[in-house]
């Protein structure tokens, strides 16, 4: 069964900064979607901030089973009626995973009802990254723990709705902690935040990145199930 | 310990619909306020949406520790600078009691992240309510189940986010069922959804309901944690 | 993929009740099986508590990837042996999709903590599930509610630990409901209840049923993450 | 409101080892119930291993509100009966504090149904505890973190069910993270394990360490909701 992904990615830094261009010189999003066809089972497209509609018009939406979402230094150029179209399509059933700094774009915030703030530092020290939940099926085919030689750190508190289920649980060279991969539900849509993937690191070339967000992509574009209905009824069973 | 409570209520109905007023003379907020000082523990105000700034300005919400909301027919008449005051006060800590058609107003939606659409049928039928968590103080005092004579039906399936803790389930004469008390916690603060409550029945003179609003006040009043900090940090400990 | 399942029964009943007989001539786990088979994707076995190590061998087991239990009269005759064998398989990995009366089993029992009691009746009246995940894969291919036209009444509460997801809750003609669809996660392992299935009503011949549990075997066989490690361990970080 | 609360302590440490009696001399119970004393608001008494019934009679538990457990080389030697009755009692509301290595309790590991196993190593090495959810009491008049100075190391994975609420995660200096500080609903009873309090360190003396105890012994005593019947019942409402 194949899953149909969209990977959006902003698609700035790797323009304007020399060092980021040279981590992803064909973008972020080029990385991703590349662990995913090195995984299979993906029919990937990609979309960024710059196309028109930010490449994420109706038509391409109804068409994308999971999207996963890059952002960083330009969360308020997305519009409104874009992020309208998402969030309509995520309580309809699309899947969605969401990476590193995209915790703070108007998506994630609208779906997450909180303010999805947090502590960081760019200091490229080490991540470790722990399963807790080892029977998840994000997890599959990683060892209990895993290591990013260089990240920026994030740390709690990460404010955020309780997560349905908790995946990952980072540690840091800093003395911090943080939620690292959490899952949520939200209508009839399956939501996957994963924190790793500063720009100025090569996270998105690290193998076991690559297995989680392949990993994450398939659980969140398992079909769901029913379609609910809404407004006024009749009842099922006679009244006395 | 006192719980600062402050009562809010659209106050429209009662006002425009004499069947509404005559069982709600003094209004919604009062029925509600009257339950609360009954039970004790808590200094009472109320606002309506009628006031300025709905009664609920910058002051009034930072003394306020709980918020109960109820209504119906004018939800896009709250402005929305005062829906963003409740929000920070919520993830700031303020608890917040959403009653009855309270589902579909801006605040509710706002943290919650999806539409809060149900099923509804306003025929004045039985609705039996029953505990289904006994280890909640939302359900102190309550027997296994109680009986409301009439009310609106809500049916499932209702579009909110898997709520932390599932205290009620609802069942009514026409076959369905409905999460009637749900509990939230989003930033600091905690939630309790409250599914009975239409204008046009008693249901807030009903001894239990008064009961478990008083529990919930109560429940959402409890001194919350510590106040997180977010942004940028020096680490706490050595780095290599 | 094809997921390798055992169904498991106690086969009392039908040997020795007329009525039942009528029913599941070939014994209740015939019937889940040939339900499975028409589903297809499952190797399905049969193992049933007279037979040697109630078939339940730890060659069995191994090679089972999710076990389906239906017992009724019983519990106390299956071995604290046979139990313990299970109950490791599970945190190790295997799922276990738990049926009907398999509430009062050992092994749930063991699994939940909890005394797993509840509410009955006898009465071959209607029962409608309603979905109240529509997201969830075990949801798959329903409709928002389904009736089954005669079953046993079960009510809460259902003394259960709170369960990670919420798929289905029950409406009784008699004024009840239930939480009838649960899953936990223990170890490894994938836990699904699911209510419905008295052996004097013909349940397990409804297509709908037959679809909820092919959804949760596959949903419980699914490749789970990584196998945890315990006891004493060397920093993985230098000490300072 | 006074909670009572029964401190109950393997004792045998603190009377066999020097280095542990020049830490705790009265016994780790005796450090624990000072901390409690000093926040007030509770009737304390302790119990331990070798009195009769482990000082756990039927009628002591009866009058216990909340039970604190600490234990570690002889978790053996407690009683399967009496286990049997702390068991219940959790079920029928009484609140249950599980401390550090208490994790191996039989009481534990019976309400969990898990392994409840981790990964440890005595080094006396820093830990820092982080609260991850700031809207619980638990974490009331403690900053966002803070530190043991020594302690032992427990790490991931640590096999229990999902907590119902996830409060406290520690980080270590050897690379470890660890959910610290869990919630469980079973039955009527609230269950708060607490990771810290290796017997060689002066854990029990660290002021903050006795707030989360003090906190979280008020949060479990709280009083809960309904008592639940099972069993057979007629129909609430009339049959077709």
């Amino acid at each position: 069964m194949t899953v149909r992904v969209t990977v959006w990615n902003e698609f700035r830094h790797e323009r304007s900064d020399d060092a980021v261009r040279a981590i992803y010189p064909d973008g972020i999003h080029a990385a991703i979607a590349a662990g995913l066809v090195e995984h299979g089972g993906f029919e990937v497209r990609s979309a960024t901030l710059d196309e028109p509609d930010h490449g994420l018009t109706a038509a391409a939406l109804a068409e994308t089973e999971v999207l996963t979402w890059w952002g960083h230094v330009a969360h308020d150029d997305v519009e409104d009626e874009v992020v309208d179209r998402i969030h309509a399509r995520v309580l309809d059933g699309m899947g969605l995973v969401v990476l590193h700094s995209g915790h703070f774009s108007k998506i994630f915030r609208r779906l997450m009802g909180t303010s999805c703030d947090l502590k960081w530092r760019e200091d490229g020290r080490r991540e470790r990254i722990w399963v807790v939940d080892p029977s998840h099926p994000i997890a599959e085919g990683l060892d209990e723990s895993f290591v990013l030689a260089e990240e920026e750190m994030y740390g709690e508190h990460f404010d955020i709705p309780p997560p349905d289920e908790l995946v990952f649980v980072s540690w840091f060279e800093g003395g911090e902690v943080f939620r690292s991969g959490c899952t949520f539900r939200r209508g009839r849509g399956r939501i996957f935040y994963f924190r790793p993937g500063h720009e100025t690191y090569p996270t998105y070339h690290h193998p076991l990145v690559g297995r989680v967000i392949a990993n994450a992509v398939r659980w969140a574009g398992e079909p769901s199930g029913v379609a609910p209905t809404f407004g006024r009824r009749e009842p099922l069973e006679p009244l006395s």
